[in-house]
């Protein structure tokens, strides 16, 4: 297992649903930046369940306690550890998961490679609860990168087949970053979020689910970052993206759009603006070779329907080695695409300063 | 830069376009496994260029010397270095492009990120030609893992629009598999295949480029490898195949479509057969919690279309800083996508390899 | 900063000395070991503050809180966390220290690595309390490798030029390790033990200290773990003995005085012995081309003198930019070796079952 | 296998004593920087095998040729690969070795691990032939750090118990170093090299083999280098120094006589000199916490007897499992001290230019 992610910044990820407590350890973090705990709240409450129609009814603060790695509110440059203590815990509806593995979930294979060890109640460490600590993580970063002039953002860019609106690919729009970190359903078009809230609805009232696509997007990172091959910007940062539970695709600029353009219509011209090279489209996504070009970093992230959905399924029971039918109680979200939008924006900020710390500063004159 | 992957099986890539030559280091083969170099030669044809209308006309055998590695024909367990010798290279037409960055290529950014002393020969490590030594990699895995029951293949799942058939996502089909390696255009539906070709032939006479997609599958890889999170086997393959010039976007099992799809639509029901845990449906792409669940590995791969096009484009001129005018000389693919799929089968081998090598094996009774 | 290490099991150590807690996550631990937390706290003891002459006068109990990675009392597979609160702080101490940097200690690299943002109380990150989380990680790993039969050990070697008995270097004695792990000053002769208690009392009275060292040992890994050159055995576990503050030299095996024996002499020869092999010398240490032959694994490690003395020493002004003098008040040290003598031994068993887990398990045939 | 070492600048190793060839891939080198191929021929001159009457008799010229990533004769950025072809292979001597394994040699740790794969030729990757790519390295690396101000050198310590000098530990002594390098024989005071010359013949006249240690140094390396803990300057210089074949100690500053000061003999006393910061001692060996004070790192490596001996020595067989003896015939060196200490010297500038590279540039304000 290993759920450390990272080259310059490394983070290290722990906790199960229904143990203690989670959290995180940020190796690596520059020194001397200040951190505003209050800010790591707000964006904590954005992720929080419990607060909306479309979330599971567990409530739970996520308030995070810092252990280390701060003083007198900068960072020290020493490893940072946050835990998030668990607290509205109800271990009892799990028992028969344990034999009755849910149809697209990671109950059996979870079995298989820990041999039935793992700990099944609440998935375990295999929890979206894993991801408030990476939003913890997310919300640290992101002030570092404010100070350096890095922006990061994300929103629902689709759900059920609903489109939002896209965010301006060529350079940052405050109107449309205006409010959209302060909305419980975080979306550019409202009016499309009304929509999408009713298929979430829908679904939850028909005992299943819905998934959606998460378009997020980093501005104002410097050009020349990145290398080609391995270490590019898009295996660093899809390697982390797919580290968030029920993530199935990743795509870059255009994506998989752009294999239906010509290349004449997917290249991006570079012209001079002011003296400066900028670009009059950005199918590239910001980035060439592996490389920025100074355009904002564009991805999209498919999140798949939750697997946990109270209709009977079919499934196996693995004390009798019989078919057998399940549905699933407890308390789970028909669509986690909302609340894993400020997931995916924390872990931009996360990959960012990650890759903002590995610029190469030895001059050869 | 880093051009190395991998966890157990390390994969070094080096080498430039028009350099003296190109290779890969693959520190951490198993020991004792036979390597037939002629299988390498016969995978190598695959990728090489200059053998059919649809590729440039650059001539390469890409023939491999392996220079250490292999004792009497087995894999010693030391590191394997093969290099292949540049030989059909043409410098003189690139020095036009170091000052004026092609639209859609790293030229650009690799001005930014090594500062005008990188090899701009071909594209010097940008090169597509670094496929050539993945290639090599993919070849000698494939073999290693045919002693272990694993299969990789891969084909061209759509160009310009239009869509091949699919891998059965069930299981091994191997009607579906013959003669598949061995077509110069490495389709299911050679009907598909001739409407392709005609995309690719008419995009090059209109001095212009076309992308697609490619589908690739691993085949019974056992239950229960990979590890959530970072570690994960999305995380893991992604983050190779991104390696690959020109790749855009990745997705795996249902992938994007995924995102439209209800929970229930999407879970893949587990069922007993013949004693055994089967599935119904195989939208997970054989993954869940990072983990493998038995059914095979199912991914696809977004291609661009390629940067370099023969129309007249605008661009900069780097030396003037002016807005300039360019149209790209030289040997180039209108469509890369067939060259890159051996080049996808062989990245999903030499994952496959890696991931069989972290089975946990320690017993606690 | 990385204060991660690790291949197969990485641990991330977090925490300052007066900080809210110090910690561990231990990522990559095998499922289903069955640990003791009463065996943790025992160990803890071992190493804790306050409880000896010899040893800073700082109370701490040093006691663990588990936070994830284990389910129903044994491993989960999931990372393993664990904090241990501080609670005897008094950091008043540490004011004079920021300006006048401690002769031999790390304050003025700290303050050139992190630009005065370190925390300094206490030595912050620096801090020999940095080992607590390390004896953690080692007890959870020693109860493992119980289970697979290997065991650690350590004893202090030599203290102020006082040397204890060595332990033997062909098999386990177990006479030798009888009550080993029960002193409070862990030699193998008590009568030389008392010698250096003597000297490090009398060092103490001078206001100064002494050093040591630490001779650890690996009894029963198997034959054939290990790699030839950087991931060998000694580059690995002294990577990680390093890591322990004031650790200024590791030799393994026969070591530096291995440089004064002929060939001959050095060389350990095998022969047959009930059918198996052995060896009639272990010089080796039980490593030949970074893998273990089967003999113990021997080591070295050599432990500065504690920096912090009370005696009047000149060193630097940085605020005033002059020379000055300081007399390091505060609770410390006369001689570390007792204390990081367990720390040694949890060191080994980190490393021990680290390599025990990358036990190449692919068969060829 | 892992013969990869580095964080920023990663050297992969590869090859075998009587394979095609063997070689190293730089991954991480920055651009921009001249190497001069005419200054690595002299540097592999420096350890090159045949030249002298305590050397091997086998002739190896040792030039190598670079594949890749340097363009105009400048680093470009991209992987330096540099092969190094075998000529001079006898490979009929070591038929009988694969029976008898040399007592004090991995040729049955090498079994152990591979078995029976390895190549037995000339100990196949374990030779220290492997040690011809790390020189070259250090060649480009020394080109490098030249124009950043840093030096590294490298002298023989001590053989058979003979010292030689010391360097000066507190500034670089331009006398001491001058013609060093050029030194078939690279001790500081000629008359002690005498008497270590005598010694090792001595010891091949009867059949025997010497040890001894070599003192390393890197001058003018900025302060503020490095990292607590495990990614100290001892933890990873050390983990590339047990790279190298033989190395059986690694001790940093006063290291192992440390443990025989009192603290305040060990300290070293910070003193304000023309403005700036120096010290009165550097018994630290320029660590302190991991960190570089910018005073010259100092470390000292103990290099066993060679176990390749001439005298008949006591062993197993492997075919009959009985015991057996064993002269080893062929060709190797008595003492591989004075050919190790330019090796040294070379991993000291792989390492130093690993640590520049890692220099932290984010600023925060």
């Amino acid at each position: 297992m290993s759920s450390i992610w990272g080259k310059n910044l490394k983070i290290s990820l722990f906790g199960e649903s229904h143990g203690p407590a989670i959290g995180v350890v940020m190796d690596g973090l520059p020194p001397g930046f200040a951190i505003d705990e209050s800010v790591i709240a707000a964006f904590a409450r954005r992720r929080a369940p419990g607060l909306t129609p479309w979330s599971t009814a567990r409530k739970e603060a996520d308030s995070s306690e810092i252990l280390s790695g701060l003083y007198r509110g900068r960072t020290s440059g020493a490893p940072l550890c946050a835990i998030i203590r668990n607290t509205d815990t109800r271990s009892s509806d799990y028992t028969e998961l344990k034999m009755k593995p849910r149809p697209g979930h990671a109950d059996l294979t979870a079995e298989y490679r820990y041999r039935g060890y793992q700990d099944p109640r609440g998935s375990g460490h295999f929890s979206g609860r894993l991801t408030a600590p990476l939003a913890f993580a997310g919300a640290v970063c992101s002030q570092i990168l404010a100070v350096k002039g890095v922006t990061v953002a994300a929103h629902i860019a689709e759900i059920a087949g609903i489109p939002d609106l896209k965010f301006n690919p060529l350079s940052m729009d405050p109107g449309q970053l205006e409010n959209l970190a302060a909305k419980a359903f975080p979306v550019l078009d409202d009016v499309a979020g009304s929509q999408m809230i009713e298929a979430v609805m829908a679904a939850a009232e028909a005992d299943d689910s819905v998934g959606g696509i998460v378009e997020g997007i980093i501005y104002s990172l410097p050009a020349g970052l990145g290398d080609p091959m391995f270490a590019g910007i898009e295996s660093r940062l899809a390697g982390l993206l797919y580290g968030i539970p029920a993530v199935k695709g990743v795509e870059f600029g255009a994506g998989f759009a752009a294999t239906r353009m010509r290349g004449s219509q997917h290249n991006d011209a570079p012209y001079m603006k002011d003296g400066a090279i900028d670009f009059r489209s950005n199918h590239s996504g910001g980035i060439l070779g592996g490389i920025s070009n100074g355009m904002p970093i564009v991805f999209r992230v498919a999140v798949k329907p939750p697997a946990s959905i109270a209709m009977t399924q079919h499934t196996i029971n693995l004390a009798t080695g019989q078919d057998d039918e399940l549905a699933v109680r407890g308390r789970h979200d028909p669509c986690i695409v909302p609340r894993v939008t400020p997931v995916i924006e924390a872990a931009a900020a996360v990959f960012a300063l990650d890759l903002l710390l590995d610029k190469e500063v030895l001059d050869h004159d």
